[in-house]
This record gives C-alpha cells, structure tokens and sequence, in this order.
C-alpha cells in the first residue's frame, strides 16, 4: 500500500466511523416492497484505486439492489454497440425537476431528457429489445463482461415485485410509446427493465463492475475495452449532469465526482484515472438520493480535496 | 514555449482555421438592439496557460460584450463574501428547459435554480444591492481585481439598450419580488443587472479574469486568493451543470469542461490546473450559444482529448 | 306542428344547405383506424321536440360512433346511482389546455378534472367495475333504458380497435391507478372505457336517448325518472363547462348552450325545457371537434335566437 | 308584489339568516391591507327584478370595493366599442389552474385565455389607452351610464395601495408586453387597471350596474342599450365558464347562474330575463371566493330551482 493510498484507507475508515455514529435520516424506498423490508442500518464502502487495491468497510460484501445505477450498464451496453446512432432516441441534457418529465416527453416528441430517467431507460431497453434475440441474456452477458462475476443473475423476486406495482413505469411506457418513441409492446419493455434494475451487486462488486469509466474505458481485470475513450468521457459526462436526478447540481457542486445512484441505497463514483467509490445505505432523502451514501461521498471528497473540478 | 504548448498552438490554428473556413450558421442575437448591429463574422480564439503563456487568434484582441458570462464573476464576488449564505437564495440545479423557469419559480417560492440563469442573477444582484452603498462600483472594484485591468467600464450603451427592451427580465424580477425573494426596488435590481451584463472584453482579457478559476482560486498575476480551493471547485461544478442554458448536458457531453456562455456570442472555459480558453462568434445557435464557439471548442477538445471527466 | 316548430323546421332547411354548400374543411380522426375511414363528407343533423316531434335531415339515420358522447351517459348511470358520493373521485372544473392534463393529475393527486376528459370517465369506469358484476352489460341496459332501443350494442370492431392503438389512454389508466384513484387492473379499466365509446348512435337516436336531459330529468318516452331535477341541472352545467375540451369556452359563447361533442363527429346539444339537438360531420376542426357541426350549431342558435345565457 | 316576489323575499330572508348564524370560515384577501382591514363579518344581499322591484338584506348599502367584478364592466365598454375585434386580442376558454397561467400566455403568445383573469383584463386596458386620451374618464363615463349613478368615482386610496404591493400583476404586464401582446407602457396599463378594480359600489348599486346583462343588453332605468342581445349572451357566456378562477366549474355546477366574483367578497349573478341578485361578505374561501357569498347563492338557487341549465 502506498503512502497515498494509506491516508485514503484512514480518511474512509473515519468518515465511515463518523457518520455511522450519526443520526440516519431518511426513509427506504416504500414504494417497491422487497426494497422496503432492507434494514435501514445497513451501511458499507468500498474503494478501488486503477492498480487494483481495494479497501471494503461495513457492509461492503452483502449485496443490495443496484436499482437504477443499472441504467449506466444498459446505457454503456447499448452506446458500446451503435455508437453515437443512440442520441436519435434519448438527449443527454438534466431534466430539472420530476414534476415535468412527461411534460418534456410531450414537447420533445417522445425523446426523454437523458438516459438516466426512467424514460430514458425504457428507450433504451426498447432499443435492446430490437437488435437481439435474448436481450435479457445480453445484458447479463454485458454484466459477466464487465464485472468478471459469472454467477450474475437477475433477483427475479425484486423483478416481479416492481413490475406488479410499477404502475407509473407502465403510464411513462404506453406514453411514449404513444408518441412513437418506443417499437415493442410495453409489456416486452417493461419486462426487460424491471430485470435490469434487479441486479443485486455488493459495494465491492459494484466498484469492480464501474472501473471501465474510471480507466479510460478498459476492464482492470482483463483489459478489454469496453468503450472508447471518447465515449467514457461522455457517459462520465451524464452521470455528473444527470446522475442524482434532480439533485444532480447538489452532488456536482458537493462531491465534485461522476456518479450514479438507486433507491435501493447504493451510489458508485469515478475519479477518472485514479479510483471508483461506492457506499451502500437504503435510507433515502426527500429526492431520492442515500443519506448517509451523500453525506459519505461528501465528507471524503472534502477530507481528500478530490474533485474533477 | 514548451513541446505540449507547441502543440496546442497548432491544433488551434487548424481548428480555427477549419472551422472558419465552414458555413457560420446561426443568427446573432436580436432582441438587444445593440448586439444585433455586430458583425456575424468576427471570430476570435484566445487560450492563457497558467505558466502565463497566451495565445490569440482572429479576432481575439476586440471587445465584445460579454453578457451572461458576467453571472460567473458576479456570483464569485459575492460568494467570496457572504460564503455558503448564498444558497439560501439561489439553488445550484440544472433548470431542465426554458420553458418552465417561471413555472419553476412558483413551486419553489422564488428561489431560482441556479445562479447563472437570468433569475439567479437578478437575486444575487439583490443580495448585492443590499450590502453595498455603490454596486455598481463595487463590482468594477472586483472585475479590476480580477482581470488586473483598471480601465474595465460599463457600457452604458449596451445597459441602456437593454433596460428598454428588458420586459421579460422586468416581468421577471416583479415575479420574484412578488415571491419575496427581492428585497430592493425592481427598478434598482434590473439596473444593476443590466450594467452587469454591459461588460466588455477581449476573448485575451476574458482569459485573463477567469484565470483564478483553474488555479485553484488564486490570480496568477498577483497571487491574491479570490475564492477558496473548495469555493473554487463548486463555481466550476455550478459551470459545468448549469452554464448553458438548456445545452449545459450538451456542453459537458461534447466539450467536457466547465465554461460559460453569452448572448454576445463569447465562451469562456477551464481546464482546472491547466488553462483557460475563449471564443467569441456572435451568431448563436437555436439554444442561444455561439455557433462557432460551441463547433471550436467540441474540436479542440477531441483533438487535444481533455476533459475533466 | 305548431307555428314556432315550423320556423325552426325552415332554419334548421335552410342553415343545413348553407353547411353543406360551403367548403368542408378539418379532418376526420385518423388515430383511431375504423374511424378514418368513414366518409369525411357525411352530414346530418336531427331535433327533437319535447312534445315529442322531431325533424332530420340530409345522413340523420346513418348511426355513427358517438365516442365521448357516452361519457355523459355513463356520467348519468353512475351519478343516478350513487348520487354526490361520485364528486369525491373527479371533479367538475374545466381542464384549460389538454397540455396540462397529467400535470394537473398529478398535482391534483389522482382526481381528473371533469368526467369528460379521457382521465375522467375512466375513473367513473372504474367506479362501475366495484360496483356491478358484468359493467358492460349493466351500461348497455341504461342505454336501452333512456334510448327506448332494445337493440342498442357495443361495436366490438371500433372497440378492439381504439384498445389496440389506445397507449395514450393505456398511459393515462396507469397513472391515475399510480396515483391511487383507480381500483381495478387497467386492462379492466380500459376494456369498459373502449367498450363504452364504441356505442353507434344516428343523430334521430342520439336526440331520444339526450332528451331527459332537457326534460328535468325523465324520459320523453316513458315518463322515468333518469336523474333528479338538480342533477339533470348539474349534468347540463357540466357539459356547458367542460363539454368541447379546450373549446368550451368557445361553445358557450358562439352556440350557448350545453353540449358534447365526440370525435367521431358527433355533436348533441341541449335546450332545457324545449329540445335536443344533434348533428354529424365527420371532419374535425384542430381541437378535435366537427368542423360543420361547431357551424351548424352556431348558425342555428344566431338564427333561432336560442341560448340559455 | 307579485306572489312570487314575495316567495323570493322569503326564501331570501331565510338563506340570508341561515347563513349568517352559520361559522363564517375564509379569510379576508390579505395582499392588498386596504381590504385586510375591512370588517370579515359584513354581509349584505341584494336582488333586483327586471320589473323594477329591489329588496336588500343586512349590509347592502354599504360600499366595497368590487375589484374584479369591474372587469367585466371593463370587458363590456371596450366589446360594445370594438365589438368581435377585441377577440383578436383576448380569447374565451376557461383557465384550468391558476397555476399554469403564466406557461399559458407564453404557449399561447401573449393572448390570455379569457378576459377574467388579470392577464386578459390588463389586455383590455392596454386596448383602451389605445382607443382615447382619457381612458380613467372614459370608463368612469361608462360606469356613470350603466349605474345611472354620476357620483361614482374611483379610490385613490385603494388604486394606490395595490399598485404599491401588486408585483405579480407587473410580471404579468411585463411578461405580456415582451410576448408582443402590450402595447403601452406596463406603467400605464397598470394604473389604469388599478384604478378600474378600486371601484366602491354596494350590493343595491352593483344590481343596478348589471341590470343590462340579465336585460338583454339595455338599461332598465333609461332603456339605453349597452350590448346587442348576442353580445350580452355571450358577456353572460364568458362569465359563465370563466367568472370565478378556477371554481369556474364549481359555480356553474351549484348555482347554476352566470357570474362574477372579487376578491372584496363581492359576488354578481343573473337569471337573464328576470333578475341580478348580488352578495358581499369579504372572507374568501381557498379558491379567492366570497365563502359566504357562495354559499348564500347555493342556497338561494337550491330553495328557488331557479338555473339557466
């Protein structure tokens, strides 16, 4: 371990201790019941440097629901496939608050705002959906790909459980497809949606699955490229400008990193060429964001002066 | 001049010189008279690197007005004095379409989404009116500061070209009194701001007063700290998310640094710890950013592969 | 026929051929297949009498699919049967602009602004799925009931017609059901709704089965009671306010009297106390109502002098 | 008096003390302190028949200010001077919310949806300016005409007041004027529609000022006429589907009447060819409606069955 690499091992390892002696705010997502029943105290980290250390604290081994950091994977996928051919069906701009993204949908014709709303992940599910026979094996293929995890597989239980009461999902799915924006039926995109967003990873997992973005598109493990150079950049891009939904600016402006979170607690976060962090706590705030996941990335970011800024 | 900077120099040359050579779509702006009188096809290109070497092309010794890229300063002057207090009145959100910033304005009480639309700004300048006996002087103070030049007036012209024509930033400015994020008189705010925006520069001095967001904070012709290292990094996160209007995705996906654009037709951004780059072409796309300036710097940027992300 | 019956007998003449001599513009619906095909320049028009005679011109024997139409009869079903109890699921505001429908939904958590919006009807649709066994066929039985028609059916081909395009809707049923003001599956919902506004009516028929509408509530026919005094009242309140979509307003003030229309062409209009209405064109004007029916009526009441303003 | 005067002066006079033992629920407008300061508990009834016959309950000789209520007086001058013109200028729908009225303008290019709202009523004014040196005269001239009554005059007192608080209101003209839909200064279409809203009448004088409307557009007391029949339908129209904000429905669903109401507590209702009856008690419901003043006309409707529908 290097001197450098020593401090980053303390720094985690305070923040962790601090802000797990703090009061933890927040609610677990109520409105998918498998995510509701997670205890609320769960609470890990993990940190990856590019020469392959890696430190884990707390709950870094048990794995959780990546929910919608899934969409990065899918979007990547995709992306790596039919290259920039993607922003005819999905912008890359920040949607600005919930409250109007069916209204943006209407307006811009059935093309959501960026990859990273439910609304973009649909299109491009839809998009998937046409180009292969088996998409949801496809998309595990991608997964084993990138993660170096064979034994990946869709939580069939959380699948399910978020398609029966997924009722807004369907609204924004019939409704783009209403505006000629997806091809299949509804149901076929849904299906395939909900399956990616169950994808159970540990933080641990989760960083070795998001080191392609933080090393210029190559796995560590076996160096394959996975995307571009180019293309990296411009998926790390998105995430900083439509990663945290409509609290996207708050994480740009407090954690200075690239990153992505789910309503199931986790967040993953790049410093291009240097690391991936990831924190796991199912307590979310009002936007929908961990609390203790942001109040973590914050303070580390402060105590180690990171910043892509 | 050192091998990489060599490079740099050439890669500008050709690019603007490629660039100028294509069609220069787009119009200047037309709702201010006086911008509206510009010739379309002045084209300047300055890069100040923070050794201190500057290189110019084209048109970059000529004022222009700089306009909204005047938000950044006024928004690192009062940060600079009131700190995290600021966000009490401004937000630092992406504010998604045009479209619904007054919408948005409604079901936020008055508090705008980010500094750098015209809302934010028209608070900040609240904020300064309420500190400060003389504002207008107190913001040439710091633009002298900052770009170390003592000759840095208002345009008189341009501000009251702009106070004519300004009902959409009167209506706006009521609009938020009426919300009581506005203490002063709109009389008073539309005037301050009005001069604000009035500014001109070279795209040579724009590099110059931007100087002290690459390096960490600090003037690199003095030395003086104008903001905090960390202050620093959250201007240039507020930058990369929201400093393009509803393009700011756009911008950080294809150029991938922080910057800020004018209706002038001028871009400003940073590499932080490397250098500052400036363009100016009056004729602006649909979005309202300079149509060669966004071309220029996309190009730059693949060519030389920086980026923050 | 009495001397004032005469009159209108030679206006309604006279207005039909005038109509029908000018050129014929809008289209016919096109979203919905069966109905686009039908003959954009079938043109009839009926008037009922309350003391029981009734006139017809040019196609006024032709049934046609009165689409919306039926949403005030299944209105008048479901508001006879559980009386103001409905008012806690929609509402009885004009809706503004379509534009804001699923906005205001959703700031509205979930109660359609009026029963004559697509949002609305489905939610009384809903209610009549929990309260009946077979909900088809107790609509068709009130059909028959106020339409003195045994023979009256739903058309199964525009049914499964409209289901099968109907994403739009199929959004809609979502995401009210999201917002948690529909009970039932919105296959279910949606099923009803399509069945419902697939009903074919001629403009003779379309006068019989409005008629208790200008008659305080009770059938010319047979003397029931459909609706009380003040709900027939209230009925007629709500179609002159909400009736045209977001051409309401208009109707009021050109025609002045309570009416629905439906995108099939169809238009039926009420004067209380002396008659019923209707007429059909199948080309639409831009806010999806009959072009040559919003002109028949206009001419109609200009000449008659009739309003109940 | 005929008998059914004297069942109106009973029915009357029961509702009126009904309701004023009733909780007197609401709140005084409180954004203009002229009318904070105006006593809640000021009730006062008025009704005039169209033979000439007039009763007054409780407070109905007492002066409030109308505020809105002018509006339609103000529609009714410029209308019966520029006739279908006007429309150009100002259209005739419902608003839906108060909410979207501002996203509504800027869609709709700067033609408010009707000219009830503050956006369609500064329109009116700005027409007005347009049309005679004297515009404050012009219309105190029509007041004079309508009311039969040359002592009415406008309150400084109550103008100033809300010109010195009315922020929103200069949004709105601003917004307006940068759509291209102003034509004068946003200054003097201000004070003018200040001027116009601080109109004092009491409930026996606002009979009397709105006699045309339920008389087929003349006078009662000099047979002058005011508006064409069709034009005073289609006034009764507009108040009709657009006279009480977004409780428009609401009214034309309870009392069945057209209308007008002010945020003085001030309401105005027609039975064409019969009656006025006018209501003052200033606590207003959410929705900025006389509470009072709805429910006593609720009732009255209710025990007379009397309704345009």
């Amino acid at each position: 371990m290097h001197k450098k690499e020593q401090e980053y091992f303390e720094i985690i390892e305070n923040i962790f201790k601090l802000v797990k002696a703090e009061e933890n705010l927040g609610e677990t997502a109520n409105y998918i019941p498998e995510l509701a029943k997670v205890n609320g105290e769960k609470f890990g980290v993990s940190l990856l440097f590019l020469d392959g250390l890696q430190f884990g604290f707390g709950d870094c081994d048990e794995k959780f629901s990546i929910q919608s950091i899934s969409k990065v994977l899918l979007l990547a996928l995709v992306y790596s496939e039919i290259g920039e051919e993607i922003w005819k069906r999905v912008d890359v701009e920040p949607s600005g608050t919930p409250f109007n993204s069916l209204l943006q949908l209407e307006s811009d014709k059935g093309i959501p705002r960026n990859p990273f709303i439910n609304a973009g992940a649909l299109v491009i599910c839809d998009i998937l959906i046409d180009r292969c026979k088996n998409p949801k094996q496809h998309f595990l293929d991608f997964m084993k790909k990138v993660s170096g995890n064979s034994t990946i597989q869709f939580s069939e239980r959380i699948a399910e459980n978020e398609l029966a009461t997924g009722f807004r999902n369907a609204a924004l799915t019939n409704f783009i497809k209403s505006l000629g924006n997806i091809n299949n039926s509804p149901e076929e995109v849904l299906d395939l949606y909900t399956h990616i967003c169950s994808i159970e990873l540990s933080c641990k997992e989760l960083c070795t699955t998001f080191t392609f973005l933080a090393n210029g598109g190559k796995n560590l493990f076996d160096n394959k490229q996975i995307l571009s150079t180019s293309q990296t950049k411009r998926v790390n891009a998105i995430m900083q400008t439509c990663g945290f939904y409509d609290e996207s600016g708050e994480f740009a402006f407090r954690v200075g990193l690239p990153g992505k979170s789910g309503v199931g607690g986790g967040i993953v976060a790049v410093m291009p060429k240097h690391y991936v962090v990831s924190v796991w706590s199912p307590k979310l705030n009002p936007k929908g964001n961990s609390y203790r996941g942001m109040k973590f990335l914050e303070e580390f970011t402060t105590a180690t002066e990171d910043s892509i800024f």
